[in-house]
């Protein structure tokens, strides 16, 4: 877990015991894997998910501690999964700073990786959700998350993928977990339905800007930070910024020559494609959509009791989209 | 599915419900890997988890029909998805006599599909285990799996691999699905505690002896059928006549050296250690220790009540042992 939460220790506090769940949780009878995914866990892990489930927790006046910090642990671990098996599909060679499981133990041990976390949070969350219409919507969310996965398979290499298949395919892959860590953290603190149902549109909104400052960066970030530049592009995914390029018929007709090369676009070719998406102005129009997002997201939480969770919320809300890492 | 149940219409019908209740289950927003499941769900598969869980079922006594194949379908779901990650892992071209998921759409896809396949599974049991003692027996079941396939990667060229620690990894990655759909079966058909402890037995000591049967085959199967050939030496896993070929002082000085070069086996070196083991008369040996675990599976029906099905869950337990495919 990194420490961009030591300031605010009524939250890392908490954060520090899902992280404790997690390493109690992780066993598996491979002493290099365990302790991979042990490091995985530990490492740089921003815990946002986590920290969201327990924010709105508090927020919502959560008395049973225990069960939430084990919730926020299901989720991080559901997907700290994901993230193995995206690595897969990627080719990644780093994952929060370090060398992906696949990369240090081959793409074989990493699907067995996933799928070990997988029941890893199938078994703790049946211990601690009673209620089975809860697991139903544990269950449900994983197949969007695999559903958006499959879906932005399928569009690989579309130049004309539109911005609404786009958000189809970004609700599932980023924004349903988001949205079930608020969710379960308004619920599970006894919060009224119309105060669970804002909370889930709360972490809906935002994991859909969060998605979408995540493709910005993959087109402006320093590859010298964690995550590996136009890493996107690499593999056929072709993000917010560069569908909107698209868009432009000018762009457009800069880019479709470069990216009909598709997985044999050089480093150069990825630099031409970068440059034209930027001189394009997608990256504004990119922020200003997530902006959109970041806005609907907050007035979600204004829905929801005022408190100092609920303005720390609004403040890491706001900041995720001045992010640039 | 394939045909060898037709003579059998009291299991054979419940099968095709089963069938039916899969296809029903996948859907994904990616048209050619669902007719790729919809493939792998009706070609060549034996269904022989669901078939046990039906029986034994039958043999109890079940009333509630229509759960016990939503169960059925669930273990069936559950064994595809591992059929399609470890088809990842060996890299297998084929599965059930057609391309293999990984083969036709690329490893990407099929890690995602197995994943599919997982939620497709965890959702279908929450619908149809209403007691969380049995949603935990399942993700009990999931992670032993995984274990076992951990293990067994764990002891890739491990030449010295003891009998023990083989059984612990079958014990996993193969009998705990048998083990499961046995005592479910049992279960919830309302059997008595012990008759499902039997129950559960008789399936762990099936599913030892069906992996055995399986290893077996790997060194003196037909290439023209289903399974190819000596895939599990390929990728370093050594199985069941080759582990006790080389407890053998004269046979282990012949193989070790072939042995030695690992991946860089070429086919004429695997034919060689084929004709190895095979004169080493490891194969018998096997059939031995296989014909000793049906024993105990048959040992444990005898303690449920005595029926048409039951003699022919018998008459299927003994067959397992003189399979040729």
């Amino acid at each position: 877990m990194n420490n961009q939460w030591q300031s605010y220790p009524f939250i890392n506090t908490q954060l520090q015991s899902v992280n404790q769940c997690i390493q109690n949780r992780i066993s598996c009878n491979n002493a290099d894997l365990q302790q991979a995914l042990l490091a995985m866990a530990n490492n740089g892990g921003k815990y946002l998910r986590p920290a969201v489930l327990l924010t709105i927790g508090q927020i919502c006046g959560a008395k049973d501690e225990e069960r939430l910090i084990k919730l926020a642990a299901s989720i991080e671990i559901l997907h700290m999964a994901t993230l193995i098996h995206d690595d897969i599909i990627d080719d990644s060679p780093q994952r929060r700073g370090a060398v992906s499981i696949q990369t240090r133990f081959g793409k074989d041990t990493a699907v067995y990786a996933g799928d070990l976390l997988f029941t890893v949070f199938f078994k703790l969350l049946l211990e601690t959700v009673p209620d089975s219409d809860y697991l139903k919507v544990n269950a449900h969310t994983m197949r969007k998350i695999l559903n958006g996965e499959l879906g932005q398979m399928d569009q690989r290499f579309n130049t004309t993928q539109s911005l609404k298949s786009y958000l189809h395919d970004v609700n599932g892959k980023t924004a349903a977990l988001f949205r079930l860590a608020a969710q379960e953290g308004a619920y599970f603190a006894g919060a009224s339905s119309r105060a669970v149902a804002m909370a889930a549109k709360y972490g809906q909104n935002l994991g859909i800007a969060f998605q979408m400052l995540d493709d910005i960066l993959d087109y402006t970030g320093d590859q010298s930070l964690n995550k590996p530049v136009m890493e996107d592009l690499a593999t056929g995914v072709y993000s917010l910024p560069l569908l909107l390029a698209l868009q432009q018929p000018a762009a457009a007709a800069e880019l479709k020559p470069l990216l009909a090369k598709r997985y044999q676009l050089t480093a150069t070719d990825m630099a031409s494609v970068q440059q034209i998406v930027v001189a394009s102005g997608a990256i504004e129009q990119s922020r200003t959509l997530a902006g959109k997002f970041t806005q609907k997201a907050l007035a979600c939480l204004q829905a929801l009791p005022d408190s100092r969770s609920r303005r720390f919320l609004e403040k890491m809300t706001k900041r995720l989209l001045k992010r640039t890492i």
